[in-house]
Protein backbone atom coordinates (compact mmCIF):
# COMPACT_ATOMS: atom_id res chain seq x y z
CA UNK A 1 0.00 0.00 0.00
CA UNK A 2 1.09 3.54 -0.82
CA UNK A 3 1.86 6.01 1.97
CA UNK A 4 -0.92 8.47 2.31
CA UNK A 5 0.05 11.91 1.29
CA UNK A 6 -1.14 15.26 3.51
CA UNK A 7 -3.60 17.50 2.13
CA UNK A 8 -0.82 19.88 1.73
CA UNK A 9 1.17 17.60 -0.60
CA UNK A 10 0.20 18.58 -3.84
CA UNK A 11 1.52 15.64 -5.99
CA UNK A 12 -0.23 13.01 -3.36
CA UNK A 13 -3.42 15.10 -4.10
CA UNK A 14 -2.93 14.33 -8.19
CA UNK A 15 -2.03 10.89 -7.69
CA UNK A 16 -5.23 10.50 -5.53
CA UNK A 17 -7.68 12.20 -8.31
CA UNK A 18 -5.44 10.12 -10.83
CA UNK A 19 -6.63 7.17 -8.81
CA UNK A 20 -10.47 8.22 -8.21
CA UNK A 21 -10.53 8.62 -12.37
CA UNK A 22 -8.79 5.46 -13.03
CA UNK A 23 -11.48 3.73 -10.81
CA UNK A 24 -14.83 5.41 -11.61
CA UNK A 25 -13.75 4.70 -15.53
CA UNK A 26 -12.86 1.15 -15.30
CA UNK A 27 -16.79 1.41 -13.19
CA UNK A 28 -17.52 2.91 -16.36
CA UNK A 29 -17.37 -0.54 -18.28
CA UNK A 30 -20.14 -2.31 -15.54
CA UNK A 31 -22.44 0.58 -16.06
CA UNK A 32 -22.40 0.35 -19.72
CA UNK A 33 -23.49 -3.71 -19.64
CA UNK A 34 -26.64 -2.38 -18.05
CA UNK A 35 -27.24 1.03 -19.92
CA UNK A 36 -30.27 0.44 -22.33
CA UNK A 37 -30.80 -3.04 -21.37
CA UNK A 38 -33.62 -4.48 -19.75
CA UNK A 39 -33.45 -3.42 -15.84
CA UNK A 40 -34.32 -4.99 -12.78
CA UNK A 41 -35.84 -1.78 -11.37
CA UNK A 42 -36.90 -1.87 -7.58
CA UNK A 43 -38.78 0.70 -6.05
CA UNK A 44 -36.54 1.25 -2.73
CA UNK A 45 -39.22 3.74 -1.33
CA UNK A 46 -42.85 2.36 0.05
CA UNK A 47 -44.53 6.16 -1.22
CA UNK A 48 -45.42 7.70 -4.83
CA UNK A 49 -41.77 8.54 -5.13
CA UNK A 50 -40.44 6.90 -7.67
CA UNK A 51 -36.48 5.82 -6.50
CA UNK A 52 -35.31 3.30 -8.90
CA UNK A 53 -32.47 1.12 -7.64
CA UNK A 54 -30.78 -1.26 -10.58
CA UNK A 55 -28.17 -3.61 -10.62
CA UNK A 56 -25.78 -1.85 -12.00
CA UNK A 57 -26.19 0.76 -8.59
CA UNK A 58 -25.23 -1.68 -6.45
CA UNK A 59 -22.38 -3.97 -9.12
CA UNK A 60 -20.49 -0.63 -9.20
CA UNK A 61 -20.07 0.19 -5.57
CA UNK A 62 -19.33 -3.40 -4.81
CA UNK A 63 -16.49 -2.72 -7.41
CA UNK A 64 -15.31 0.89 -6.08
CA UNK A 65 -15.19 -0.17 -2.97
CA UNK A 66 -13.13 -3.25 -3.30
CA UNK A 67 -10.83 -1.30 -5.47
CA UNK A 68 -10.42 1.65 -2.27
CA UNK A 69 -10.14 -1.04 0.14
CA UNK A 70 -7.18 -3.08 -1.77
CA UNK A 71 -5.37 0.13 -2.42
CA UNK A 72 -5.94 2.26 0.98
CA UNK A 73 -6.97 -0.03 3.18
CA UNK A 74 -7.13 2.87 6.33
CA UNK A 75 -9.68 5.17 4.69
CA UNK A 76 -13.20 5.44 5.42
CA UNK A 77 -15.98 4.95 2.63
CA UNK A 78 -19.42 6.73 2.52
CA UNK A 79 -21.24 5.51 -0.18
CA UNK A 80 -25.14 5.40 -1.53
CA UNK A 81 -25.85 1.28 -1.30
CA UNK A 82 -23.85 0.31 1.26
CA UNK A 83 -23.21 1.23 4.91
CA UNK A 84 -20.31 3.23 5.68
CA UNK A 85 -17.09 2.04 6.34
CA UNK A 86 -15.79 4.24 9.20
CA UNK A 87 -12.17 4.19 10.06
CA UNK A 88 -9.51 6.61 12.37
CA UNK A 89 -7.94 8.40 8.81
CA UNK A 90 -8.38 11.93 7.72
CA UNK A 91 -9.43 9.86 4.31
CA UNK A 92 -12.77 9.33 3.35
CA UNK A 93 -13.95 8.41 0.14
CA UNK A 94 -17.49 9.47 -0.86
CA UNK A 95 -19.06 7.08 -3.89
CA UNK A 96 -22.34 7.53 -5.80
CA UNK A 97 -22.60 4.64 -8.20
CA UNK A 98 -24.70 6.00 -10.13
CA UNK A 99 -26.02 9.41 -9.66
CA UNK A 100 -29.27 10.73 -11.88
CA UNK A 101 -31.20 6.61 -11.91
CA UNK A 102 -33.98 8.08 -13.72
CA UNK A 103 -31.93 9.56 -16.29
CA UNK A 104 -30.33 5.92 -16.66
CA UNK A 105 -33.60 4.00 -16.77
CA UNK A 106 -34.90 6.28 -19.67
CA UNK A 107 -31.80 6.05 -21.60
CA UNK A 108 -30.48 9.64 -21.39
CA UNK A 109 -26.64 9.71 -20.51
CA UNK A 110 -26.84 12.81 -18.02
CA UNK A 111 -26.50 9.95 -15.26
CA UNK A 112 -22.52 9.29 -13.57
CA UNK A 113 -20.28 7.67 -12.03
CA UNK A 114 -19.61 10.05 -8.48
CA UNK A 115 -16.11 9.55 -6.58
CA UNK A 116 -14.99 12.00 -3.99
CA UNK A 117 -12.50 12.10 -1.37
CA UNK A 118 -12.21 13.96 2.03
CA UNK A 119 -9.89 15.16 3.80
CA UNK A 120 -10.50 15.88 7.62
CA UNK A 121 -14.42 16.50 6.44
CA UNK A 122 -13.22 18.69 3.44
CA UNK A 123 -13.91 18.20 -0.14
CA UNK A 124 -10.03 18.08 -1.77
CA UNK A 125 -10.66 15.78 -4.90
CA UNK A 126 -13.79 14.53 -6.90
CA UNK A 127 -14.24 12.74 -10.27
CA UNK A 128 -17.79 12.30 -12.35
CA UNK A 129 -17.70 9.47 -15.18
CA UNK A 130 -19.86 9.48 -17.90
CA UNK A 131 -19.12 6.27 -19.81
CA UNK A 132 -21.64 6.65 -22.70
CA UNK A 133 -19.97 10.21 -23.24
CA UNK A 134 -16.61 8.90 -22.42
CA UNK A 135 -16.23 11.56 -20.35
CA UNK A 136 -14.18 12.05 -17.16
CA UNK A 137 -14.89 15.08 -15.27
CA UNK A 138 -11.89 15.87 -12.54
CA UNK A 139 -11.58 18.58 -9.94
CA UNK A 140 -9.25 19.59 -6.89
CA UNK A 141 -9.90 22.05 -3.97
CA UNK A 142 -11.68 24.09 -2.25
CA UNK A 143 -9.26 22.08 0.11
CA UNK A 144 -6.44 20.89 -1.92
CA UNK A 145 -3.15 22.85 -2.39
CA UNK A 146 -3.92 24.04 -5.75
CA UNK A 147 -7.37 24.34 -7.12
CA UNK A 148 -8.46 23.17 -10.80
CA UNK A 149 -10.89 21.41 -13.18
CA UNK A 150 -10.07 19.21 -16.36
CA UNK A 151 -12.47 17.27 -18.98
CA UNK A 152 -10.92 14.06 -20.21
CA UNK A 153 -12.08 12.66 -23.01
CA UNK A 154 -10.78 10.24 -25.79
CA UNK A 155 -7.13 10.07 -23.77
CA UNK A 156 -6.79 14.23 -23.85
CA UNK A 157 -7.15 15.65 -20.92
CA UNK A 158 -8.31 20.12 -21.19
CA UNK A 159 -7.95 22.23 -18.42
CA UNK A 160 -12.04 23.64 -18.20
CA UNK A 161 -13.43 26.84 -16.17
CA UNK A 162 -16.50 28.12 -15.77
CA UNK A 163 -17.88 31.64 -17.39
CA UNK A 164 -16.01 34.36 -15.40
CA UNK A 165 -18.17 37.13 -16.76
CA UNK A 166 -22.05 35.50 -16.45
CA UNK A 167 -24.23 37.72 -14.48
CA UNK A 168 -28.48 36.67 -13.30
CA UNK A 169 -29.84 38.32 -16.19
CA UNK A 170 -28.11 36.32 -18.97
CA UNK A 171 -27.42 32.97 -17.18
CA UNK A 172 -28.59 29.87 -18.00
CA UNK A 173 -30.04 27.84 -14.67
CA UNK A 174 -30.82 24.01 -14.49
CA UNK A 175 -31.99 21.91 -12.21
CA UNK A 176 -33.21 18.16 -12.24
CA UNK A 177 -36.66 18.21 -11.86
CA UNK A 178 -39.77 20.61 -10.23
CA UNK A 179 -40.60 17.68 -8.13
CA UNK A 180 -37.20 17.60 -6.28
CA UNK A 181 -38.62 21.28 -3.93
CA UNK A 182 -39.86 19.97 -1.04
CA UNK A 183 -42.28 23.15 0.01
CA UNK A 184 -43.81 25.59 -1.97
CA UNK A 185 -41.50 28.36 -0.40
CA UNK A 186 -38.77 26.48 -1.95
CA UNK A 187 -40.88 25.94 -5.42
CA UNK A 188 -41.52 29.89 -5.31
CA UNK A 189 -37.40 31.03 -4.34
CA UNK A 190 -36.53 28.65 -7.56
CA UNK A 191 -39.27 30.40 -9.58
CA UNK A 192 -38.03 33.82 -8.86
CA UNK A 193 -34.23 33.15 -9.77
CA UNK A 194 -35.48 31.41 -12.99
CA UNK A 195 -37.54 34.60 -13.67
CA UNK A 196 -34.82 36.62 -13.36
CA UNK A 197 -32.12 34.23 -15.88
CA UNK A 198 -32.00 34.11 -19.86
CA UNK A 199 -33.02 30.27 -19.41
CA UNK A 200 -34.27 27.83 -17.46
CA UNK A 201 -34.20 24.48 -18.12
CA UNK A 202 -35.00 20.67 -16.49
CA UNK A 203 -33.55 17.70 -16.42
CA UNK A 204 -29.82 17.43 -16.00
CA UNK A 205 -28.98 15.62 -12.98
CA UNK A 206 -25.22 15.72 -12.24
CA UNK A 207 -24.55 16.33 -15.23
CA UNK A 208 -25.25 20.00 -14.95
CA UNK A 209 -22.83 20.60 -12.31
CA UNK A 210 -20.18 19.41 -14.55
CA UNK A 211 -21.57 21.74 -17.96
CA UNK A 212 -21.46 24.53 -15.28
CA UNK A 213 -17.09 23.74 -14.92
CA UNK A 214 -17.59 23.49 -18.48
CA UNK A 215 -18.55 27.00 -18.77
CA UNK A 216 -21.63 26.13 -20.86
CA UNK A 217 -23.98 26.74 -18.05
CA UNK A 218 -24.24 29.25 -14.95
CA UNK A 219 -26.24 28.28 -11.99
CA UNK A 220 -27.46 25.05 -10.87
CA UNK A 221 -30.69 25.09 -8.37
CA UNK A 222 -31.10 22.11 -6.68
CA UNK A 223 -33.23 20.75 -3.32
CA UNK A 224 -33.19 17.59 -1.50
CA UNK A 225 -29.46 16.29 -2.39
CA UNK A 226 -27.64 13.74 -0.07
CA UNK A 227 -23.70 13.79 0.71
CA UNK A 228 -22.88 11.83 -1.73
CA UNK A 229 -24.79 13.53 -4.48
CA UNK A 230 -22.81 16.69 -4.04
CA UNK A 231 -19.08 16.10 -1.98
CA UNK A 232 -17.44 14.39 -5.52
CA UNK A 233 -18.64 17.48 -7.50
CA UNK A 234 -17.41 20.33 -5.58
CA UNK A 235 -13.88 20.05 -6.19
CA UNK A 236 -15.21 19.96 -9.98
CA UNK A 237 -17.18 22.91 -9.29
CA UNK A 238 -14.76 24.98 -7.34
CA UNK A 239 -11.55 24.16 -8.82
CA UNK A 240 -13.30 25.59 -12.37
CA UNK A 241 -13.44 28.77 -10.71
CA UNK A 242 -17.58 28.28 -9.81
CA UNK A 243 -18.97 28.56 -6.35
CA UNK A 244 -21.44 26.18 -4.42
CA UNK A 245 -22.88 26.42 -1.40
CA UNK A 246 -26.40 25.76 0.26
CA UNK A 247 -29.51 28.28 0.14
CA UNK A 248 -27.48 30.11 2.99
CA UNK A 249 -24.57 30.62 1.76
CA UNK A 250 -22.66 27.72 4.21
CA UNK A 251 -20.91 24.38 3.04
CA UNK A 252 -22.41 22.86 0.36
CA UNK A 253 -20.74 19.06 2.00
CA UNK A 254 -23.80 18.17 3.81
CA UNK A 255 -26.02 18.58 0.60
CA UNK A 256 -29.79 19.43 1.47
CA UNK A 257 -30.46 22.98 -0.90
CA UNK A 258 -27.39 23.06 -2.83
CA UNK A 259 -26.90 25.89 -5.21
CA UNK A 260 -23.94 26.25 -8.12
CA UNK A 261 -22.83 29.29 -9.60
CA UNK A 262 -20.38 30.22 -12.03
CA UNK A 263 -18.57 32.85 -10.42
CA UNK A 264 -18.76 35.17 -6.83
CA UNK A 265 -20.42 37.91 -8.42
CA UNK A 266 -23.34 35.75 -9.73
CA UNK A 267 -23.78 33.90 -6.76
CA UNK A 268 -24.51 36.35 -4.77
CA UNK A 269 -27.19 37.65 -6.81
CA UNK A 270 -28.94 34.46 -7.40
CA UNK A 271 -28.50 34.15 -3.50
CA UNK A 272 -29.86 37.61 -2.68
CA UNK A 273 -32.88 36.70 -5.20
CA UNK A 274 -33.54 33.20 -3.59
CA UNK A 275 -33.70 34.75 -0.23
CA UNK A 276 -35.81 37.67 -1.29
CA UNK A 277 -38.44 36.08 0.08
CA UNK A 278 -40.07 33.64 2.77
CA UNK A 279 -37.84 30.53 2.87
CA UNK A 280 -38.95 28.42 6.01
CA UNK A 281 -38.82 24.72 6.04
CA UNK B 1 -29.57 13.01 -61.09
CA UNK B 2 -31.06 9.34 -60.33
CA UNK B 3 -34.80 9.25 -60.96
CA UNK B 4 -36.86 9.30 -58.55
CA UNK B 5 -38.78 6.29 -56.99
CA UNK B 6 -42.14 6.01 -56.10
CA UNK B 7 -44.28 5.43 -52.51
CA UNK B 8 -44.62 2.08 -53.62
CA UNK B 9 -40.83 1.25 -54.88
CA UNK B 10 -39.56 -0.44 -51.51
CA UNK B 11 -35.60 -0.07 -52.61
CA UNK B 12 -36.39 3.12 -53.95
CA UNK B 13 -37.64 4.86 -50.41
CA UNK B 14 -34.53 2.81 -48.69
CA UNK B 15 -32.13 4.69 -51.35
CA UNK B 16 -33.70 8.09 -49.72
CA UNK B 17 -33.72 7.20 -46.32
CA UNK B 18 -29.79 5.92 -46.70
CA UNK B 19 -29.18 9.88 -48.76
CA UNK B 20 -30.75 11.36 -45.89
CA UNK B 21 -28.74 9.74 -43.41
CA UNK B 22 -25.70 10.35 -45.36
CA UNK B 23 -26.68 14.12 -45.67
CA UNK B 24 -27.57 14.51 -41.80
CA UNK B 25 -24.16 13.12 -41.15
CA UNK B 26 -22.38 15.17 -42.97
CA UNK B 27 -24.18 18.31 -41.66
CA UNK B 28 -23.20 16.83 -38.58
CA UNK B 29 -19.50 17.73 -38.86
CA UNK B 30 -20.82 21.40 -38.82
CA UNK B 31 -22.45 21.20 -35.87
CA UNK B 32 -19.48 20.07 -34.12
CA UNK B 33 -17.08 22.87 -35.27
CA UNK B 34 -19.52 25.21 -33.41
CA UNK B 35 -20.65 22.89 -30.49
CA UNK B 36 -19.48 24.02 -26.93
CA UNK B 37 -17.69 27.03 -28.55
CA UNK B 38 -18.55 30.32 -27.59
CA UNK B 39 -22.04 30.98 -29.66
CA UNK B 40 -23.54 34.40 -31.20
CA UNK B 41 -27.18 33.72 -29.46
CA UNK B 42 -29.20 35.95 -31.60
CA UNK B 43 -32.76 36.84 -29.84
CA UNK B 44 -35.13 36.26 -33.06
CA UNK B 45 -38.51 37.25 -31.04
CA UNK B 46 -38.96 40.36 -29.84
CA UNK B 47 -40.63 39.11 -26.69
CA UNK B 48 -40.01 37.45 -23.30
CA UNK B 49 -39.37 34.14 -25.02
CA UNK B 50 -35.31 32.88 -25.29
CA UNK B 51 -35.47 31.46 -29.33
CA UNK B 52 -32.10 31.50 -29.96
CA UNK B 53 -30.43 30.84 -33.05
CA UNK B 54 -27.02 30.06 -33.97
CA UNK B 55 -24.77 30.14 -36.98
CA UNK B 56 -24.54 26.69 -36.57
CA UNK B 57 -28.54 26.28 -37.70
CA UNK B 58 -28.24 28.62 -40.98
CA UNK B 59 -24.80 26.60 -41.88
CA UNK B 60 -25.95 23.44 -41.67
CA UNK B 61 -29.83 24.12 -43.50
CA UNK B 62 -27.99 25.84 -46.22
CA UNK B 63 -25.81 22.75 -46.63
CA UNK B 64 -28.49 20.16 -46.90
CA UNK B 65 -30.25 22.79 -49.16
CA UNK B 66 -27.37 22.57 -51.17
CA UNK B 67 -27.18 19.07 -51.17
CA UNK B 68 -30.53 17.84 -51.81
CA UNK B 69 -30.52 20.45 -55.13
CA UNK B 70 -27.55 18.74 -56.13
CA UNK B 71 -29.34 15.21 -55.92
CA UNK B 72 -33.10 16.09 -56.35
CA UNK B 73 -33.32 19.03 -57.85
CA UNK B 74 -36.88 18.73 -58.85
CA UNK B 75 -37.92 18.63 -55.47
CA UNK B 76 -39.24 20.43 -52.83
CA UNK B 77 -37.77 21.33 -49.54
CA UNK B 78 -39.23 22.98 -46.41
CA UNK B 79 -36.69 24.22 -43.47
CA UNK B 80 -36.90 26.24 -40.20
CA UNK B 81 -34.29 28.83 -41.45
CA UNK B 82 -35.35 29.38 -45.19
CA UNK B 83 -38.06 30.22 -47.66
CA UNK B 84 -39.78 27.05 -48.70
CA UNK B 85 -38.91 25.69 -52.12
CA UNK B 86 -41.59 25.05 -53.98
CA UNK B 87 -42.28 22.07 -56.61
CA UNK B 88 -44.33 20.20 -58.85
CA UNK B 89 -42.88 16.95 -57.51
CA UNK B 90 -44.80 14.91 -55.08
CA UNK B 91 -41.57 14.61 -53.15
CA UNK B 92 -40.90 16.93 -50.24
CA UNK B 93 -37.46 17.45 -47.87
CA UNK B 94 -38.23 18.41 -44.41
CA UNK B 95 -35.53 20.25 -42.82
CA UNK B 96 -34.85 21.07 -38.84
CA UNK B 97 -31.33 22.08 -38.95
CA UNK B 98 -30.79 22.28 -35.11
CA UNK B 99 -34.28 20.86 -33.33
CA UNK B 100 -33.22 21.41 -29.53
CA UNK B 101 -30.89 24.57 -29.83
CA UNK B 102 -31.44 25.14 -26.08
CA UNK B 103 -29.87 21.91 -25.56
CA UNK B 104 -27.26 22.94 -27.92
CA UNK B 105 -26.58 26.42 -26.74
CA UNK B 106 -26.69 24.40 -23.20
CA UNK B 107 -23.51 22.13 -24.21
CA UNK B 108 -26.28 19.30 -23.72
CA UNK B 109 -26.29 16.24 -26.62
CA UNK B 110 -30.32 16.16 -26.67
CA UNK B 111 -30.45 17.96 -29.77
CA UNK B 112 -30.03 16.68 -33.45
CA UNK B 113 -29.95 17.46 -37.24
CA UNK B 114 -33.90 16.53 -38.42
CA UNK B 115 -34.15 15.42 -42.12
CA UNK B 116 -37.56 13.99 -42.72
CA UNK B 117 -39.24 12.86 -46.74
CA UNK B 118 -42.87 13.65 -47.63
CA UNK B 119 -44.03 11.87 -50.57
CA UNK B 120 -47.70 13.55 -51.55
CA UNK B 121 -47.77 14.94 -48.03
CA UNK B 122 -47.55 11.27 -46.32
CA UNK B 123 -44.51 10.85 -44.12
CA UNK B 124 -42.63 8.23 -45.63
CA UNK B 125 -38.73 8.67 -44.47
CA UNK B 126 -36.99 10.48 -41.83
CA UNK B 127 -33.41 10.48 -39.80
CA UNK B 128 -32.45 12.30 -36.24
CA UNK B 129 -28.69 12.56 -36.05
CA UNK B 130 -26.66 13.68 -33.03
CA UNK B 131 -23.18 14.13 -33.56
CA UNK B 132 -21.69 13.85 -30.23
CA UNK B 133 -23.26 11.11 -29.50
CA UNK B 134 -22.41 9.57 -32.78
CA UNK B 135 -25.80 7.88 -33.27
CA UNK B 136 -28.41 8.11 -35.88
CA UNK B 137 -32.11 7.54 -36.17
CA UNK B 138 -33.53 6.23 -39.33
CA UNK B 139 -36.92 5.32 -40.12
CA UNK B 140 -39.32 4.66 -42.89
CA UNK B 141 -43.00 4.56 -42.81
CA UNK B 142 -45.96 4.98 -42.21
CA UNK B 143 -46.37 5.84 -45.93
CA UNK B 144 -43.89 3.76 -46.94
CA UNK B 145 -43.99 -0.38 -48.79
CA UNK B 146 -42.73 -1.57 -44.82
CA UNK B 147 -41.99 0.19 -42.10
CA UNK B 148 -39.02 -0.44 -39.78
CA UNK B 149 -36.52 2.04 -37.73
CA UNK B 150 -32.75 1.66 -36.82
CA UNK B 151 -30.33 3.45 -34.57
CA UNK B 152 -26.60 3.44 -36.59
CA UNK B 153 -23.91 4.01 -34.31
CA UNK B 154 -19.81 3.43 -34.74
CA UNK B 155 -20.75 1.66 -38.28
CA UNK B 156 -23.41 -0.43 -37.25
CA UNK B 157 -27.01 -0.56 -37.70
CA UNK B 158 -29.56 -2.09 -35.61
CA UNK B 159 -33.57 -2.45 -35.77
CA UNK B 160 -34.66 -0.50 -33.00
CA UNK B 161 -38.49 -0.88 -31.34
CA UNK B 162 -40.75 0.87 -28.92
CA UNK B 163 -42.30 -0.97 -25.58
CA UNK B 164 -45.17 -3.12 -27.13
CA UNK B 165 -46.31 -3.97 -23.49
CA UNK B 166 -45.75 -0.50 -21.75
CA UNK B 167 -49.27 0.80 -20.00
CA UNK B 168 -49.68 4.08 -18.65
CA UNK B 169 -49.08 3.25 -15.05
CA UNK B 170 -46.14 1.82 -15.96
CA UNK B 171 -44.64 4.43 -18.57
CA UNK B 172 -42.08 7.06 -18.58
CA UNK B 173 -43.37 10.45 -20.35
CA UNK B 174 -40.98 12.71 -21.36
CA UNK B 175 -41.38 16.43 -22.15
CA UNK B 176 -39.35 19.50 -23.13
CA UNK B 177 -40.35 22.03 -20.76
CA UNK B 178 -43.55 22.78 -18.59
CA UNK B 179 -43.63 26.29 -20.39
CA UNK B 180 -43.99 25.31 -23.88
CA UNK B 181 -47.48 24.34 -22.44
CA UNK B 182 -49.40 27.07 -23.85
CA UNK B 183 -52.62 27.44 -21.78
CA UNK B 184 -53.32 26.10 -18.19
CA UNK B 185 -55.81 23.47 -19.66
CA UNK B 186 -52.80 22.21 -21.50
CA UNK B 187 -50.73 22.22 -18.59
CA UNK B 188 -53.25 20.57 -16.69
CA UNK B 189 -53.81 17.94 -19.56
CA UNK B 190 -50.27 16.72 -19.63
CA UNK B 191 -50.49 16.90 -15.03
CA UNK B 192 -52.91 14.21 -15.44
CA UNK B 193 -51.26 12.14 -18.19
CA UNK B 194 -48.00 13.06 -15.81
CA UNK B 195 -49.58 11.72 -12.62
CA UNK B 196 -51.24 8.49 -13.98
CA UNK B 197 -47.36 7.18 -15.06
CA UNK B 198 -44.79 5.85 -13.61
CA UNK B 199 -42.30 8.87 -14.18
CA UNK B 200 -42.11 11.87 -15.49
CA UNK B 201 -39.04 13.99 -16.69
CA UNK B 202 -38.68 16.96 -18.52
CA UNK B 203 -35.62 17.78 -20.89
CA UNK B 204 -35.90 15.76 -23.86
CA UNK B 205 -36.00 17.96 -27.28
CA UNK B 206 -36.28 15.45 -30.17
CA UNK B 207 -34.30 13.04 -28.93
CA UNK B 208 -37.10 12.25 -26.19
CA UNK B 209 -38.78 10.56 -29.64
CA UNK B 210 -35.67 8.65 -30.34
CA UNK B 211 -35.59 6.98 -26.71
CA UNK B 212 -39.56 6.10 -27.23
CA UNK B 213 -38.57 4.11 -30.66
CA UNK B 214 -35.49 2.74 -28.93
CA UNK B 215 -37.89 1.18 -26.18
CA UNK B 216 -36.67 3.35 -22.98
CA UNK B 217 -39.19 5.56 -22.56
CA UNK B 218 -42.98 5.15 -23.81
CA UNK B 219 -44.70 8.54 -24.18
CA UNK B 220 -43.27 12.08 -25.40
CA UNK B 221 -46.34 14.99 -24.79
CA UNK B 222 -46.20 18.11 -26.20
CA UNK B 223 -47.11 21.33 -27.71
CA UNK B 224 -46.44 24.04 -29.98
CA UNK B 225 -44.26 21.89 -32.59
CA UNK B 226 -43.86 23.46 -35.78
CA UNK B 227 -44.47 20.75 -38.56
CA UNK B 228 -40.78 20.40 -39.31
CA UNK B 229 -40.07 19.57 -35.12
CA UNK B 230 -41.96 16.44 -35.75
CA UNK B 231 -42.34 15.40 -39.77
CA UNK B 232 -38.58 13.49 -39.73
CA UNK B 233 -39.10 11.90 -36.28
CA UNK B 234 -42.60 10.82 -37.59
CA UNK B 235 -41.12 7.97 -39.67
CA UNK B 236 -38.62 6.96 -36.43
CA UNK B 237 -41.98 6.55 -34.51
CA UNK B 238 -43.96 4.54 -36.18
CA UNK B 239 -41.13 2.81 -37.67
CA UNK B 240 -39.96 1.27 -34.16
CA UNK B 241 -43.93 -0.02 -33.63
CA UNK B 242 -45.28 3.55 -32.07
CA UNK B 243 -48.19 5.89 -32.39
CA UNK B 244 -47.66 9.84 -33.00
CA UNK B 245 -51.21 11.85 -33.54
CA UNK B 246 -52.00 15.08 -32.07
CA UNK B 247 -54.06 15.68 -28.98
CA UNK B 248 -56.96 14.61 -30.90
CA UNK B 249 -56.17 11.28 -32.42
CA UNK B 250 -55.36 12.83 -35.33
CA UNK B 251 -52.47 13.75 -38.27
CA UNK B 252 -49.27 14.55 -36.32
CA UNK B 253 -47.78 16.27 -39.59
CA UNK B 254 -49.11 19.40 -39.02
CA UNK B 255 -47.40 20.30 -35.95
CA UNK B 256 -48.82 21.60 -32.77
CA UNK B 257 -50.16 19.43 -29.56
CA UNK B 258 -48.24 16.38 -30.15
CA UNK B 259 -48.62 12.96 -28.38
CA UNK B 260 -46.11 10.33 -28.98
CA UNK B 261 -46.44 6.39 -27.40
CA UNK B 262 -45.13 3.04 -27.47
CA UNK B 263 -47.77 1.65 -28.89
CA UNK B 264 -51.68 1.45 -29.99
CA UNK B 265 -52.97 0.61 -26.02
CA UNK B 266 -50.71 2.90 -23.91
CA UNK B 267 -51.59 5.62 -26.66
CA UNK B 268 -55.22 4.75 -26.80
CA UNK B 269 -54.80 5.13 -22.50
CA UNK B 270 -52.67 8.43 -22.29
CA UNK B 271 -55.52 10.19 -25.02
CA UNK B 272 -58.31 8.90 -23.24
CA UNK B 273 -56.58 10.84 -19.81
CA UNK B 274 -54.98 13.66 -21.83
CA UNK B 275 -59.44 14.46 -22.64
CA UNK B 276 -60.71 13.63 -19.64
CA UNK B 277 -61.45 17.91 -18.74
CA UNK B 278 -61.35 20.62 -20.43
CA UNK B 279 -59.06 21.22 -23.37
CA UNK B 280 -59.96 24.34 -25.30
CA UNK B 281 -57.56 26.53 -27.00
Amino acid sequence: MAETPRATDREGIRDLLETAAAIAESAGAIALRHFRKPLDVEDKSAGEDFDPVTVADREIESFIRKELVRRHPDHGILGEEEAALESDSAYRWVIDPIDGTRAFVSGVPAWGILLGLTIDGACAAGVMHQPYLGETFLGSGPDAPDRGAWLRRSGSTTPIASRRNARLSDAILYSTHPSMFESEASRSAFDRVADSCRMMRYGGDCYSYCLLALGQIDLVIEEGLQPYDIIPLIPIIVGSGGVVTNWQGGDASAGGRIIAAANETLHAQALDTLNSGPLSK
